[in-house]
Order: structure tokens, then sequence, then C-alpha cells
């Protein structure tokens, strides 16, 4: 099972459009379930630190041990579609379950940053968290057409 | 004014929506236009070289001199989303026009490649032609808000 948990839900009418469509054609290969937790609106009421915080207790309850943690950052690791795809093989042999976390405005707590599994970035362009949640979906699809020999378009 | 040739023409529904609201959106910056040049069937039939070739012929009346010609390769450079804008506005200091080169489904012929004035890679990750449009129109769109110091939500 493949859970992703996103801060802010998406709001763009063709982004949810697309994310429901690699809902659904992901769900022929395995449970994948999007996960959308609240955007705090207090940005200007508090500091930057204290936002990160309260994003990273929004994620705590899901931060279980048992899960193989992947963190969606900027900082993190590229890799390409194929070496996406033998990593989520790799990833399910020891725990199964595989969550994925993408932050808020402010990107993640260093807490969360630390104690990930794997920090996945996608691009060294920034795009919008929804886009993000996109994007991911479609290559967790493309993994698992590649993971069954099956063609893809390109 | 900016100019985005793929082969290929989007067809998806959302992604056919997105497309549409970030050029209306980066319309009030810049001409921003996209060209869909059609895409062969006979992959079955000739040899990927010539395939190649065919795909290079329908580019070569829009590949000239006086405009700069950014070609999107997996081999290309990783720019930052700053960094990318920062890009735009010098491209434009000497040429004015930009145009954009999205291939086929076997990639660049080796011409389009070596005569490129810069040569881009929007993630390690392999997306649908169809969806680096997007993921480039949502580019230019950040870059616009960049280069205009305007807030971009996350």
């Amino acid at each position: 099972m493949i859970k992703i948990f996103v801060i802010g839900k998406p709001k763009t009418k063709f982004i949810k459009m697309g994310i429901e469509q690699y809902l659904k054609w992901n769900s022929k290969y395995d449970r994948v379930e999007l996960v959308e937790l609240p955007l705090s609106n207090d940005l200007n009421k508090i500091t930057e630190e204290e936002y990160k915080k309260q994003d990273k207790e929004k994620f705590d309850k899901y931060f279980l041990p048992n899960v193989f943690k992947v963190v969606l950052d900027e900082r993190g690791k590229e890799l390409s579609s194929i070496d996406f795809a033998n990593k989520i093989e790799k990833w399910r042999i020891g725990k199964k379950n595989i969550s994925f976390f993408i932050g808020g405005p402010l990107g993640h707590h260093e807490e969360i940053r630390k104690n990930a599994d794997f920090l996945l970035s996608i691009s060294k362009m920034t795009f919008t968290h929804e886009m993000a949640v996109l994007l991911l979906l479609e290559q967790i699809y493309r993994a698992f057409k590649i993971n069954n020999n099956e063609k893809y378009h390109y």
C-alpha cells in the first residue's frame, strides 16, 4: 500500500482531475491513497520555525516505524523513473507500505527530514505542492508499468 | 515572444485544461504560443534514425537563427526555477524571441541537439510529452512572476 500525505488540499480543477485519474489508474496495481492535511493560515502570526513545527505535528501520527517514509524535499536525491521504479520494489521488501510526505509552503521541519528513510527531489525546479502530488502519482503509475514490464506511451 | 513546439498533440483532458490555463495566465506577461506538430505513426515501418530525421524536419522551418532555441532533452542541464527565470531574461537580450522544442517519442535527432542554443532538462524523471508541455508552461509562468517580483503561491 502506498500513501501520499500532503499539507494543503489541491484546489485547481485540472490538477484535481489529473489526481483522480492517476489514483484510479494506480488502483489497478495497488492501493494508493492521498491524504490531505489542513493548511494553516497563521503564517503571519507565528514564526517560521513554529509554523514548520505545526506542520511536522500533522505528519507525526503517520510517521510510523513500520512504514518506509519518503519525504519530498528540494535538497533530496533525484532519481530517473527507472531508478524510482527499482527503489519502490526495494523499499517494499522490508516494510511493505510506503508513505510519501509533501510539505507545506515553508517546507519540512528538520525533524521530518532527519527521520525520513529517503529524501526525494522530483526536479531542481520548484512546483506547487498540488503539482507535486500530480507528478508523484504519475511517477508511481510509471513505476508500476515499468515493474510489470508494460508499455507506457511516451 | 515565446513559442513552444511539440510533436504530438496533447490529448488528455486534464492536461489540455492545464495548458489552456497557463497559456491564458502567461498572456498577461508576453505572447506565449503552443505549436502542435503532427505525430508520425510509422514507427514500425521505418528505422529509428529515419523516424528521428522526420521529426527533425518538422522542426526545421522553426529552427531559426534569430530565435533563441531551447531544446528539451533528458541529457540537458537542469535549472532551478530562479536560474530558469534569470536565463529567460538573459536569452531575450540578444534574440528577443525564445522557442522551446519538445521532441517525439524517440527524442531529438542529433542535429537538433547540436544546433540548440540550450539543452534543458526539467527532471531526471521521464514525463509524457504532454506533461512536459504543462510543466514548461508552469515554469514560464513562474519565471514571469519571479522576474516581475510578484508572489506566487507555493
